[in-house]
């Protein structure tokens, strides 16, 4: 997407790799929305360092950033050895892996990258094939992206007011992003509408990631508490909802996503507004017969009990403590919403209802086990 | 209720008043959770503008507050004139009246102040009434969260884990609350339970009120964020929700409570929780015939954008801001829930079915106009 870096306007990626100093070019994430910066990774280990410590964060993105890391240590080999070379490949693939492991992208991008290095005869051959993998893994999830937006931009019309929670947007994947991409595609097309942002509590990503990019492509939109969108749909003030997800089970057609959706899920089903779940193929799980098996990971209280910003004064961000200090919190990240509050799937294929992604299970992307 | 003050626990109300000084004191309350700390106000003036100014919030609360001020003033009259003394009472009057304009509370505390004061035929005597009429007005206000809780209290089970949004607890009215009056007096009954506390953004009533007076009567809570609630209702982890209510139309059972009230009675009723609503009397209004009619205030963006809290080395509290700097926000502060969605109506005249507030009009003190 486009960004305004001191006063110029220029396309730019969430990831980017820069062959002739051999470094991975990443958005600094944790200063959005208050910095805008750049940074570049020296070598892989700092690049799984930037996956583990937040700098880039959402399923596509930190699967181009390990692809790219990949072949970055594929290309910081000296020597010929083609044994040795796997030997230090397989290392670089499990630092990347184990930099977030819970996340199946990183993995499915590495592995794209290691079929592809088979192809070289020579240690020169397979570092150039690692890196043109990896271009080609990002590449790939841009256009996955503008498939997604070429099939959801059909679902708004002029005037539409569209809620969505947390991000799936540009900074969550290599660029357009996920349930972002209808709103850039229907923008394109000339349609003007407005975009509910949840906070999304307790990381706020709704509040900070996704209002900066909407402002940075000039998209109205206001950011709402989490709480006030089910008294906007009694108004009649929401005309359908478009979320991402972090697994989408192919087999049930549920959906975990950040916490909070299922409850947007079951205030839409009420009002009868349509519900929409945008994801590249990449996140379709077809081994799981229930949305009961995904585990639910349980953070930090500290992110319940506080927030992070700007505080007039203070250099940098801050963390606030808002809570009462001997209370404690409860904060499960994710929550599963079941099929029947979902009114379709909008996959770079088209837009399928949550029960019908079986059947097509071959078409995308998937195999039954 | 009790307070630990330098490590001596004491009983404590929202509200009292000073004879002796002819001061109100009350409890800072935009220091809580992280400090401590009662105020006096020195005259009628000071007192409506802790009103105003949020030292003191809540129904009972101000109700009390107004009530104990108008009674300040009256007995800083100096002379025997009777008229005069009318006058300055009407001045005072108007002056609390007008420090939160939206609210009814206050305004029925002072009436009835003022019908006890003409029993007196001397300023001396007026005086006095002024201020036994206030005291009154306060005790009523506890003797009525008593009773709340004494029909609240059998829907709470050992073991039951209840969800409250916001704050109806003692520091909304002059002592034990009206949400929170089931549980303290469940507490009593030696009933063991857990509570989790709504953060209830944007303002964060639920971290910050109801979890420190929580703590301080060392009932077993969670802080969770306005999200999370319907996930834990999915894996069975809340049996029963009991908030408060800033408005309850007593012709057709809606209730007006903080936003995002709405948002839990509609993911209780999906998951058959039973979803009650805790007031005095006072709360009733008997006038309305629809929940359409009730104005929802548009509150300041600020609160959405940002946070207050503590922030290390920043002395006293902080604004922290969130969100994207160059969005805006929307920021209703009210809902209203549908009595379809409410098990029951908690009175200190009994539990009541929404619907069938009406046919007890009499019963609940209201006046069919």
């Amino acid at each position: 997407m486009n960004v305004s870096i001191r006063g110029q306007v220029r396309p730019c990626r969430t990831v980017t790799f820069d062959a002739p100093h051999n470094t991975v070019c990443l958005i600094e994430q944790r200063l959005l929305p208050h910095q805008f910066k750049i940074v570049a990774t020296p070598d892989y280990r700092a690049t799984a360092r930037a996956i583990t410590d937040m700098v880039v964060r959402g399923a596509g993105a930190i699967g181009a950033t390990a692809a790219y890391g990949l072949a970055q240590g594929a290309r910081a080999f000296r020597g010929g050895n083609l044994e040795k070379f796997s030997a230090h490949l397989r290392l670089v693939f499990e630092t990347l892996e184990s930099a977030r492991p819970t996340a199946v992208d990183p993995v499915n991008a590495m592995n794209a990258v290691l079929r592809a290095v088979k192809a070289g005869s020579t240690v020169a051959e397979q570092q150039d094939l690692a890196l043109a993998a990896a271009e080609e893994f990002a590449n790939d999830n841009v256009q996955h992206c503008a498939a997604i937006g070429r099939h959801g931009e059909k679902l708004i019309r002029a005037g539409s007011r569209i809620l969505t929670h947390c991000n799936a947007g540009w900074l969550a994947f290599v660029d357009i992003g996920s349930a972002t991409a209808p709103l850039y595609a229907a923008q394109k097309a000339g349609k003007k509408f407005h975009v509910f942002c949840d906070e999304t509590r307790p990381r706020c990503q709704g509040a900070t990631l996704t209002a900066w990019e909407l402002a940075g492509q000039k998209i109205s939109h206001d950011i709402i508490s989490d709480n006030a969108a089910g008294h906007l749909m009694q108004r009649g003030e929401i005309d359908l909802v478009i979320v991402g997800a972090d697994r989408v089970l192919g087999r049930t057609g549920e959906v975990a996503n950040k916490i909070g959706t299922y409850t947007k899920a079951v205030l839409a089903h009420r009002h009868r507004i349509p519900f929409y779940v945008a994801i590249p193929l990449s996140t379709l799980d077809w081994n799981l017969h229930s949305g009961a098996e995904i585990p639910i990971e349980e953070r930090s209280q500290e992110e319940v009990l506080g927030a992070r910003g700007v505080v007039r004064g203070v250099p940098g961000q801050a963390y606030v403590r808002i809570a009462n200090p001997s209370s404690s919190a409860r904060n499960p990240g994710f929550d599963v919403t079941p099929a029947e509050l979902i009114t379709g799937i909008i996959t770079p294929e088209g837009l399928f209802p949550p029960r019908r992604l079986w059947q097509n299970c071959q078409r995308l992307g998937g195999r039954a086990n």
